[in-house]
């Protein structure tokens, strides 16, 4: 054992393999690389332009004026728990008891907790890709191994082969991560998929981590995506990850939610008790406000993110040199330039070439190697500025 | 496997043993027995009962109503990292780079990045005890595991045998867990066990998880305890896991920090990004505030605590039925009751005779098992009141 005192850099090597093998953000590559750029039109990360709303940060400043700066329920204050399940009630049109929902300091930290419950060392969690990458280095520090399994790709489209996701499931896996609508993508699961991948579930006794975070933005005229709370059992295998960041504009704040059978409660406590110890009274007051009040603002924030799915989608087909499908859901444009193949370094080029920044498909695994992301929660403004100069640069490239 | 439908309660036994057997907290247990108690007083817990100094919530107020509610730098903002390198300059005296400092949701969080970095499965962690638990349960939630050394006992005080704590290190051991000023002990390490300590981290090279949160809670008449920064080299092994919980009433806030060598910064940025992506912008705004002008309150705390030890030590004292030693540092009165072995069923009982809320010593891991911990970071009418009451009921007993 090397006992010497060691630069920091060297003593890195002492560290755990999770930790130090959790990756760099592909994403994060590309910001440094663009952030500073004067007039830079920033469309990489999954983020709007708008602030909170004030009547969702008000009810946060009047809960700190009135002093709830004290330790509080590691499960979430019961308002807010009563908030989600009438929040659900109204949203899938069943009843909900409050004893299912989470508080947790963001949809990462529940995403975080849902592996911690299920992996560990010597399994194996299947993600459909291209996917969120913080998925997978969620899973590679808990220990546990990632199957990514490739969607199929044609035409622009990406759909789910669910022969081959059957197929990658070992005796190792103990579940199935299902992004729907997906982050990347916009691929969103029918109900006669999620049918498919629960009797998946119950067939080998795995569990479905649920991210259907962006189940309010689909643009195919439907209220909101197909969920698995349409289909299943309360005691399903099903846990989902939540969070308040894209609905109300509160990527800042750090708050999210698990749903999950109610006898994981004392579990689901401690590992927030031994990971965060709760979230702040005075920022579930916001999240409270948000649920009960924040209906007319989702519509508004669907409604924009409409139109700039419209202007981006119509924009890059009319330059002809892309290939790219309408999403379905979420907000974001998946595309691929023809002809460029490396889109870590296409994206590289093009802070540079069109001023305009955009998330390399290499941060999203396998499957995604040759697209961009484009981020279209955004004023139509900035997103017809943006398409502009990428046609310009894609022309002059 | 089995592939039924099951409850969530048998559902649970399919999870990780990790996840499922992170303790349930032994302060909670007493806590959700007694909360609801009409007039109880509530020393159970490491909080004061002064909420948050306006100065400080005003700012964060200032941020959420300037819209400072978009994604932020993973490592903290710069502003606040800054102020980090400043609040060490004055209190170490010495200089500190901002690269050094590493904002986390709450000191918990701090704690779990720390062992997550050093420790998983197969790896041990030395805690001498007793022990805040949430060591203890953070190593268990790794998959790592926790050797308890009790500290020596007599008469009321306890003491860091450092032989036996030698003898503990196998080739297993990742590091230490050093938490000086103690919570529950008030054990506060001389300059010269920290030297042992350290050439012990050099010796083996192991690592020091080094937790001084109650580093400005002393009664010696120092203005802070001796510190690890007082003789390490910034290349040391040795990480900090700190909070803004304790010297600024902060507790609701969670937020805390991490300092480490420099050449780590990838790593808990990539940590902090998969467990919870970071702290909220205005958060740390009440931070920077706490940082740059929080002197007068943190004096005001610590002269409070002072106040608060005297009321507490004397009258139990003077109740001559405990085993007791003034605390050199913390804001707890850890003390055992003459005859009475089991703390769990004691704190429980006072509950119901004295109407006191106190911490069982059980919770704290061997060592601490008679124990009860009292918490006097608090108005001195209520600790007089708490002592009446106590002293009372032992009578009684």
């Amino acid at each position: 054992m090397n006992t010497a005192i060691l630069p920091g850099s060297t003593l890195v090597a002492e560290l755990r393999p999770e930790a130090v093998n959790a990756p760099e953000s592909g994403i994060v590559e590309v910001m440094n690389y663009g952030r500073l750029r004067p007039g830079l039109i920033p469309l990489w990360v999954g983020e709007g332009d708008l602030p909170t709303p004030s009547f969702i940060s008000d009810a946060a400043a009047r809960s700190l004026a009135a002093g709830e700066t004290f330790y509080t329920w590691q499960r979430g204050i019961p308002e807010l728990r009563e908030a989600l399940a009438r929040y659900h009630e109204r949203l899938y049109g069943q009843s909900f008891s409050p004893e299912r929902f989470f508080v947790t300091g963001s949809g990462m930290q529940s995403v975080q907790i849902a592996v911690r419950m299920i992996a560990g060392p010597g399994d194996e969690l299947i993600i459909p890709t291209p996917a969120w990458p913080n998925f997978g280095a969620a899973v590679s520090v808990s220990g546990a191994t990632t199957v990514c399994v490739p969607m199929d790709y044609a035409q622009g489209r990406f759909t789910l082969d669910l022969d081959k996701l059957a197929a990658a499931i070992t005796p190792r896996t103990r579940g199935i991560l299902v992004n729907s609508p997906s982050n990347p993508t916009g691929w969103t699961a029918t109900r006669q998929e999620q049918e498919a991948l629960l009797a998946l579930s119950r067939k080998h006794g795995i569990w479905i981590i649920a991210d259907e975070i962006y189940g309010r933005f689909v643009y195919d005229g439907s209220a909101r995506a197909s969920s698995f709370h349409d289909i299943m059992e309360s005691e399903d295998r099903v846990i989902f990850v939540q969070t308040f960041s894209k609905n109300w504009a509160m990527t800042g704040w750090r708050i999210g939610w698990i749903e999950a059978p109610e006898g994981f409660g004392q579990v689901i406590e401690n590992l927030i008790q031994y990971s965060t110890s709760g979230s702040p009274v005075f920022v579930q007051r916001g999240a409270v406000a948000a649920l009960d009040h924040g209906e007319g603002f989702v519509a508004e924030q669907i409604a924009r993110a409409a139109e700039g799915r419209r202007i981006v989608y119509e924009g890059l087909k009319a330059t002809n040199r892309v290939s790219l499908s309408a999403p379905v859901g979420a907000f974001y444009q998946f595309f691929s330039v023809d002809g460029r193949e490396d889109s870590r370094k296409l994206a590289l080029e093009l802070v540079d070439s069109a001023n305009v920044g955009l998330a390399p498909g290499t941060a999203f695994g396998p499957g995604g190697e040759t697209g961009l992301r484009l981020c279209f929660a955004r004023k139509s403004a900035d997103l017809v500025e943006a398409v502009a100069r990428l046609h310009k640069a894609l022309m002059a490239g």
